[in-house]
Order: structure tokens, then sequence, then C-alpha cells
């Protein structure tokens, strides 16, 4: 037994983990090994109180200590726009910018046949079901702007707009601070296409 | 307060690990509040244990789970050879190549004046204290070969020669499966003057 048991047990739980592999596991164990008591300690209670006190909030399925998110109880969100994402973490980098006031809606993924997701593994009959307060104007999809995402994307398009609602899609383009020069072609193109009036 | 307490605690927690940054702890932290609640749990609990069973062995300073390591208390290992190491992350390292069967001694890092690591902050006083039962015949430097390794290898080498103890170092040269070419002038000169005859 070359890696006592207790030391085993937390490298294959870490390993477990997204980007970690067999061997990032290893070292992050023996650091942990070699930390202070208390650091581990608060660590552990830490991932405890997560699962315990974090749920995910039941009208827009955001992270939530309470069972409706500070978002939807909110009294200075616009009522009448909600934002489409694919994870709660997409909100965390939205609202960092400042620059949306509506409220949210996560979907939990995308349409994707080589994974499995159907339009029965996302959270749409729940954004559908948000509509009926007759409060909803706007529904703006923030989904990647990837294969995936576009294909989700035109489908939510084509489920909603029926409904009367305006749909929009965040902007594809150049990203602030990029180089024209080093852009990939199909960052360019659409780029070209979306352009607007100054 | 865009992320919730008990998240922003993990995500905390997390970010002091080596080579994990905000965004990482981040990513890390929402994967475990979606993931299974008995696999968190475990995780928590093995690190409460990891604390709690796991110490430093009192002679070599290996991961131990008793007081004296297995290595130490094995009457099967070759107790006239210590090989001096960095770290026990090292000696998981070498007993995986099964190529030695003597004993261990971890220094607990190596000389390096920019870090403030001195004589006295490594395992060298304990080191000098197993000669004294006189079954040590040879002592192996297997520390890292960058510039701090090499200076505390031969400060080691200073230490111990003059107590009639044969001192060797592990070999630096190509690595298996290396190519030439590409290999570093500093290693392709090392393997040159390393030269041995066949």
């Amino acid at each position: 037994m070359l890696i006592p048991e207790p030391l085993q047990l937390v490298i294959d739980e870490l390993s477990k983990l997204p980007s970690i592999g067999k061997k990032t596991a290893q070292r992050l164990a023996l650091h942990l090994l070699k930390s202070d008591k208390e650091m581990v300690k608060s660590l552990a209670k830490g991932l405890i109180d997560l699962k315990e006190k974090i749920q995910f909030c039941e009208v827009c399925f955001n992270i939530s200590v309470a069972n409706i998110c500070e978002i939807c109880t909110s009294q200075k969100r616009d009522r009448s726009k909600i934002c489409v994402v694919e994870e709660a973490s997409d909100i965390i980098a939205i609202e960092r910018t400042n620059e949306f006031d509506g409220l949210y809606h996560v979907l939990g993924g995308v349409l994707s046949p080589l994974s499995g997701k159907g339009v029965e593994d996302l959270n749409i009959k729940e954004l559908l079901k948000r509509f009926e307060s007759n409060e909803v104007e706007e529904i703006i999809l923030a989904l990647n702007p990837d294969t995936e995402g576009e294909t989700t994307s035109l489908y939510m398009a084509k489920l909603i707009k029926p409904l009367g609602l305006k749909v929009s899609r965040i902007a594809r383009g150049l990203p602030i601070g990029g180089d024209l020069e080093f852009a990939d072609d199909a960052t360019i193109g659409r780029a070209v296409i979306s352009r607007i009036d100054i």
C-alpha cells in the first residue's frame, strides 16, 4: 500500500471533478495534507453547507439560499424581460456587467443529440409557464455561440415567437480589445453581417 | 449579493489551493453544487479523515497512518540505503518504479534563499540522527534537477561524506522516449559528461 487509504480516497474524489486529473488530484490532496488543519476543516464544512444551504430557484433555476432567488423576488428588476442562459454561472457573468436589469431563466444545458439532451431535459416547460402572468414582453437568448447553442436558440425562437413575444439574441462580433487581423473568419463574417449604423 | 455566501466561501477556500484560480474555483464549486449530495459528503468526510488519520512518519517524514510508516517498519527493505527526497510525493513516484528497496528521508523542501528556506527549516538534523544506528552505508540524493535542488545536493554531500558514508545522486540525462534533437543544451551536456561504458 503505497498511498494510505484516507489519502487515496480524497485523491479519488478530487479526480472526479472537471479538469482535475489523477496527478493534479494527488498534488492537491498532498497540499491539503500539509495545510493548516483549520483551513481543511473550513473547506469540508463549506462543502456540507453548500449542499444544505443552497438550492435552485423554483422560478428561474438560479442558485439561491431561499426557495425563490433574490433576482426573482427583487422589486427593482424589469419583469418584462427574461434572459435565457445555459447555466447559473452565466447569470453571474452577465450580472457582473451591470448591463441587464431584467429576470433570468436557466435552461440547464442546450439541445445536444450527442450527449443525449433533448427538449424535455431542459427547463423549457417552466419558461413557458412564466409567460402566463402576462408580464413578460421580451426573451433575450444568451446561449453560448457554438453550434448547439445556435440550434437551441433557433428552436427557442420558433417556439416563443408565435406566442406574441419579442425574441432577441445577444450580439456576436469582435470581442472588445480583440484584433481584426487575428479573429477567425466566422467571427469576422458575423460581425460584418451584424453591422449597426453609427 | 451575486453569489450566495455558502457558495462564495467554498470558492474562496478552493482558490487557496495550488494551481486553482478564482475562475476554476467558481467552476468547481458550481459543479459540486450540481453534483450528487453523497459525492460531496464523501469528499467532505474524506478531507476531515485526511487530517485526522494521516500523519508524518517520525523517522522519515513520509505520510503514514501510524507513528512510523510502513517503509520504515518493513523487514523487507534494505536498511543500509537512504534515499533523500524533497517531498513525500517523490516517494510515491520512486516507489512506483520498483527500482529502489531501501529507506527514504523527506527533507521537506530545498535550500532556497528566495523563499527563505534555510538549513534549519529542512529535516537535516533528523537525517543525521538516523546515522547513529550504524546501519546506514549509502545516501542517495534524489532532489529535483534544478538550481536549488543541485545546491542542496552539494550541501548535503559536503555534510555527509566526512561521516564516512557513500553519497550518490540519481542520474541526469536524456529522458527515456525523449528526442536528442529537441532536448535542451543543459540536458544534452549533462548526458555527455555522465556517459557510461557499455
